[in-house]
């Protein structure tokens, strides 16, 4: 059975697949992403991650409408079903289009949708004994409320974090705790959540607002604010949230701060309510 | 006769050129690039540009040795005289390389080169009436020096500057002016020139370089220092510079700031040298 891939609006074998010379994802990175959860064969919160993809779109001027977000979600149920994909992920790119390089665009390009799927675990090590994280510096841009393809930052602080043997990087502008490089980062101390406010400095993750949801349901108070980096060292609990990471614990802080930590009892509670919802979707309900 | 590119090690036949299902530019927009231009078929300060890249490879971590610099540099050549190119620019991209996407590279990945060529008359009109340009935030990321796809705060910047019938958005981080979105920003006043120091905000523009030494040959001083957008309306001067642009007198700034001009005589004497610079170029000597 050979691997399908989306391009445009066929689904077509992977190795047949290939990219325009004048895409401008190439040129400027000029394209936006989403990556979707397959829990069981069902996507999870995939009508979230479509508005979302639906809100960069508007962010960056390119044309997608409520329609097209209809046909592309329809779209990547089939491919997921092409490819008899049970656990992994759905990874979606709109790019603005393909056209002479010019930094300037014209609002008449026709986007171009590809998208393709990948076998992926849970995983389920990590989020039982955690991992350490490397503090670095925030060099992205100020559109970072944007999921766009323009990586670099994230990219390069990644590698640094794994030079570090790290699992992530964690970004910090000056003293101010941003985000993970692809993924949010929560502290929890005397029982409060805390996280930096969904701003232009962060991507509202989607696992972001599920267990902000969740929090809300425990009863915890979540304070909205940047998480100095000074106040790492007296947090009692520390945790990254993503599509693919879910809830993760942190143990290790490394690079401009050290801290050390236990995965917490509020970090398990949120992790429970998680687990109920893979149970839901792995059930199909 | 065909249009050729080049790809990897081959010149090939544009319309048969395409992209990687798996290239990182695509997905992180992870690559850098140069534009050189041609005048009378003769690449202007090439060696230049190739340096620029070879920098930007290693700021990025990107192998691209000496030797690799060499064989692209006759590459490019041998795809000029193919085009027939005489007038014109040559686009050349070092993509990390295809991979399985993932955020974390890997070092070993083998880097992905291509380039195409276009003609392009010189802007002769605007060289000597001048351009308006649009006055916006500077919300591109902390490492402009780099000069790689990552485009996008550019991008949206040309797009609004458009929008605004302006030629070229100058962007501003707070009060500081940094640079043009895809060109240097020089002010003149009282003799002395102003540009913003060659850090980590701008990228080091080859033709900004090449206009600074024709100012010390002029024995015009250099104020190294953001401009302050307070201070251009009281500005005598002013002109962006860039390969393409070489040396365009800017009549007015709109957007955050309104400030009209003429075109002055430093700005004139600075193009009648690079005019000598185009000539020398065509003459091939």
């Amino acid at each position: 059975m050979a691997e399908k891939v989306l391009m445009g609006k066929e689904i077509i074998a992977r190795n047949e697949a290939m990219f325009s010379f004048d895409d401008r994802s190439m040129y400027f990175g000029d394209g936006i992403y989403e990556v979707v959860r397959i829990y069981g064969g069902h996507p999870y919160q995939m009508e979230m991650h479509m508005q979302r993809l639906q809100r960069s779109a508007e962010e960056m001027d390119i044309p997608f409408s409520t329609e097209d977000k209809q046909t592309l979600s329809a779209s990547l149920n089939e491919l997921k079903n092409e490819n008899h994909l049970q656990e992994g992920i759905l990874y979606v790119q709109v790019s603005r289009g393909a056209a002479e390089r010019n930094h300037l665009y014209e609002r008449h390009e026709e986007p171009v949708v590809f998208a393709f799927t990948k076998e992926m675990p849970r995983p389920l090590d990590q989020l039982q004994s955690g991992i350490a994280v490397y503090l670095t510096e925030d060099e992205r841009w100020l559109r970072c409320d944007i999921k766009s393809v323009n990586l670099l930052g994230n990219v390069l602080a990644k590698r640094k974090a794994a030079d570090h043997d790290c699992q992530e990087a964690v970004l910090h502008r000056g003293n101010e705790v941003t985000e993970g490089s692809s993924s949010n980062l929560f502290i929890v101390k005397d029982n409060e959540l805390q996280t930096h406010p969904a701003t232009n400095l962060i991507l509202n993750g989607i696992t972001r607002q599920v267990v902000l949801e969740y929090a809300e349901q425990l009863g915890k108070s979540v304070r909205y604010d940047p998480i100095d980096i000074e106040d790492l060292a007296g947090a009692d609990e520390a945790f990254i949230t993503s599509t693919t990471n879910e809830v993760t614990p942190i143990t290790e802080f490394r690079g401009t701060k050290h801290v050390q930590l236990k995965v917490g009892e509020i970090t398990k509670q949120l992790q429970e309510r998680f687990e109920d919802d893979v149970k839901k979707t792995e059930s199909g309900t």
